[in-house]
């Protein structure tokens, strides 16, 4: 097989059956002579070119989210939100965002995305290469939950911003209380990824923080999948959280945050040595300072003991004291398969902060009403290494579609209170999906993601909802889907979809089924309801006309027929009870 | 925002409600308390870093199609054979490939794949960044239709072999009739994303053609989404490739060309000026080599003339004399803008080469016996300024389950042909969808994909089949897509889906819905045929009762009643038929 290049001398004269049938011409036309410039493997070499990973973002911008004016706006919004979020977190404090979104001049296509916190604030230094270049960033070489993990994403942003409007992003940023506010101006040269940056001291009536603007090409709307609707989402999954957010006819929303608690902090771990590749393990030998096997399990891997760095060493034949970089692909490749058969503990759990059901429960109650809550938080498991927890929660039933028994033992519709951005759909409308990946709701391509991929292969029928095959069940429900990791696999760089990883699918199934049990028994109780409702309807429908034959027939008076109704829908009404 | 980084002294004294609050241990105990060791925005600098491509991919590798070792082997030979096509075609040779697929030692976890080429091999300075670099490539700057896009694919199959094996990629190329074959073994250094390669001159009994050996964990099966399947597709989409794939077990399988024409030539062509982004048109200008604004416009864009690019200077306020690179920003946006509203030729269609609906038909007709056949071929059409075509076959009907009306008039079951390998499902199954890019089956995320969502979007009801809400329809039918580009823009870099954006699903749409029209009359053909056949199956059925009777009332003898019966028949028969 040939990448790309030419041919040598082929056209010059050398007979080919194929090649030579190849460049006549021929019926149905498909095959044109050639054109008298011969292709040579040297010229066609000329052709061969690094790209960038700025050029390859800039064509392929669509794997990063800007794919249309619309979702270009929602993706830097999400990106910024993101690292905010991370950095309050990170530095243990509350955070109060502001997003505004403005129009820039009279121009309804190209907009103003400024994004303000009051987070840590980010050194001097730092600042072009966060901003100006892409897969730059302090959380993809760390195993722990962050929201931002490929150091893509805000310099995507500023990237688009740049391609859309030639304009460069502006970042304001104070880094502590008593350091010098500075703005800062910066492009990126996408030939090389690399940013080209102004800086200057500036007055900043702030105590510290960091707050970006980018000038975009976009379009705003609301509805569905709209910045609002992440928003909203976000807020369902962080409720932590004080926002403002600012729309360009200058309607204010504000998010109140629910609890002072912050997520529980999370530590950085080391790899787990389970699952582990050859590849890596190589490579984490020729850049480990430890000068023996015995130090390196136990240094570099998490839960790695003396014992089990015995263990290990014993079955793959190697002395603890060996320098590993002594060690040729043969012989480490036996330490894998040593690793791979020896009994070690899980790995630590503290790299993760599930949301906890009893939030979700409360971020459900705040944004669906319903009639019934459930959630279930899966102690966390793990994938290639990497622990992550699912969490589910459902928010079932309109309340003003649903029935109940009073204590008297009396069916009634429930009184209906209207919710006008209710996120639940109609009783005979496919349930709401809402996905979230370490907090942050996932708002496109949901047909691509793993959760929904676990939903459509639940089988809600026994648990009494109607689903047609191969899609989302049916019913006025919202189900709440979250995955917290050190490593979110997303389908792309934009972050919209889970890859279904077995382990992962597995975890989602398991924690979607221990709602829908519960889910089932509430379910299963409302049909009877409603069918005893309809009964009972038919009851008091069809006894004034009993009551009336009997009357005929017994020639009663109008009292005794009064008692007669009401002894017959006791009667009957206690019959059915039972 | 800020993306990463600490605080300065927030924990040394200084009060904030929000941050002690959140630093104190609570109730719900969701925050816990710092332990001690302050996190500052200098500390925090330090753990950003650069993260090399090959990183970012080998943690993402399932962004490259490589999340398990049986899609793996897939992708990986799906990257080999793409550029092997690429090459011959570019260089007009009949392609002969071979495709190997062999177990390494009795390791039933590592595969060896190697595909052997006749094209025009690859020059030796190249071999090892076109197999040992991710982003480096020929086709990503070019504006014409190949398999290959992006740089990464077969790097990413060695990467991904040398991450599960520690083995080397192994190359064997001969660059011409008359060069020296070399052999090659490549390491990629993952960190820098660069080869490390060694090569020497070998003995190899071949004219000319490149052969890759990549070692790889890897799992083997056949049935569906396997290599087998890849190839037979592969097929359709080129009935001018002879390939010869041998299995681990031994087994060949043999793919005879069905043409000797191979696709038409394609050239490649400018960017059009229409759809182009401002930031890259200064990125043009900054590139250009032409010193007027006018020499640029011609020279630089397609289909741009002097008329046309004096109706853009003068939309636009400048003089066509101008040196581009002393625009301002705003001034590139004012031509920008008059691109927009000044009336330009569509783009050279000469650097796509779609199959056409003869070679779809024929392809299917090799593949999928059916009842009934129909294609409908686009002409190409243009999204963000590049030439696309969009291409939809149909095969209805399983033989064996439909009927067909006689010459004499009579309805009979068609006689069934046993297709062991059938690519169509049953008569009550979701239809069959076989999706291509650039000739290049896509195999994987169906979901996810531009031509999924517009088959799905179609309303199949209309051309009597059932379709369940948002579902594929149901019915004994496969249908074939194709989109040809000179950039498919695939929803990640494995290329396995498509995005959807506008343009390409209205084409997809409307593609459909014109072979949809001629199934459409088929089917209700076919289901009249069916009815009539039911209705009768009840008159053969109840004449012998009918007869029966009239026997007994009017006291008929065999022979008259044999006659009733066949006039009977006959009378019943021809009633029916008008």
């Amino acid at each position: 097989m040939s990448n790309t290049s030419g041919q040598q001398g082929l056209f010059a004269g050398e007979t080919d059956e194929d090649t030579m049938a190849a460049s006549k011409p021929k019926k149905g036309g498909a095959s044109r002579p050639r054109k008298g410039k011969a292709i040579n493997a040297e010229t066609m070499a000329k052709r061969q070119r690094e790209i960038s990973v700025s050029e390859f973002f800039t064509k392929n911008r669509h794997l990063l989210g800007f794919d249309s004016p619309r979702k270009a706006l929602l993706t830097a919004v999400k990106e910024a939100v993101d690292n905010s979020l991370d950095a309050c977190e990170e530095a243990r404090i509350l955070p109060d965002l502001k997003v505004t979104i403005e129009r820039i001049g009279d121009n309804d296509k190209q907009f103003r995305m400024i994004v303000e916190d009051n987070g840590p604030g980010i050194v001097k230094a730092q600042v072009p290469h966060v901003f100006g270049r892409l897969l730059y960033g302090s959380k993809f070489h760390r195993l722990r939950q962050s929201r931002g993990q490929q150091g893509i994403g805000i310099s995507a942003a500023g990237m688009y911003g740049q391609l859309t409007t030639g304009q460069p992003v502006q970042v304001r940023s104070k880094a502590g209380r008593r350091a010098i506010p500075m703005k800062y101006t910066i492009r990126i040269d996408t030939a090389k990824n690399r940013p080209e940056a102004k800086d200057e001291p500036i007055e900043w009536d702030t105590k510290q923080g960091t707050e970006v603007t980018i000038p975009m090409e976009g379009e705003y709307r609301r509805g569905q999948r709209s910045i609002q609707e992440f928003l909203k989402l976000m807020a369902v999954s962080n409720p932590h959280v004080n926002l403002t957010f600012t729309e360009p006819d200058g309607t204010v929303t504000e998010y109140v945050r629910n609890t002072k608690d912050l997520p529980k902090e999370v530590e950085e771990i080391k790899p787990h040595p389970h699952g582990v590749e050859l590849g890596i393990l190589l490579k984490m030998i020729q850049e480990s300072e430890n000068r023996t096997v015995s130090a390196f399990l136990q240094q570099d891997f998490s839960r790695v003991g003396p014992g089990v760095a015995k263990e290990i060493c014993e079955k793959a034949g190697v002395k603890p004291t060996t320098n590993p970089r002594r060690l040729d692909t043969k012989t480490v490749q036996k330490i894998k398969d040593a690793i791979e058969t020896t009994k070690i503990m899980s790995p630590p759990l503290t790299c993760i902060a599930p949301i906890g059901e009893e939030l979700i429960i409360a971020g459900l109650k705040k944004e669906v009403e319903a009639d019934f809550y459930q959630a279930a938080s899966r102690k966390p498991v793990v994938y290639r290494g990497r622990p992550f927890a699912v969490e589910v929660g459902i928010a079932y039933g309109r309340p003003g579609d649903t029935l109940e028994m009073t204590e008297t033992g009396k069916i009634q519709q429930k009184s209906v209170k209207k919710n006008e951005e209710l996120l639940m759909g109609n009783a005979d409308e496919p349930v709401r999906l809402i996905r979230f990946a370490n907090r942050v709701p996932l708002v496109f391509q949901q047909a691509a993601c793993a959760i929904t991929k676990a939903v459509v292969g639940t089988n809600w029928k026994n648990y009494g909802l109607q689903q047609p095959r191969g899609a989302l069940p049916i019913g006025p429900m919202v189900i709440f889907v979250h995955i917290a990791s050190v490593w979110v696999p997303f389908t792309s760089e934009s972050k919209e979809a889970i890859a279904g990883y077995d382990e992962i699918m597995d975890e989602l199934k398991r924690a979607l089924m221990e709602c829908g049990r519960k889910l089932g028994t509430h379910v299963r109780k409302g049909k009877k309801l409603a069918n005893e409702f309809k009964k009972r309807n038919y009851i008091t429908m069809y006894i004034p006309h009993v009551v009336d034959a009997l009357k005929e027939i017994l020639e009663l008076e109008d009292k005794e027929v009064e008692r007669a109704t009401g002894k017959l829908t006791d009667v009957l009404e206690r019959s059915r009870k039972l």
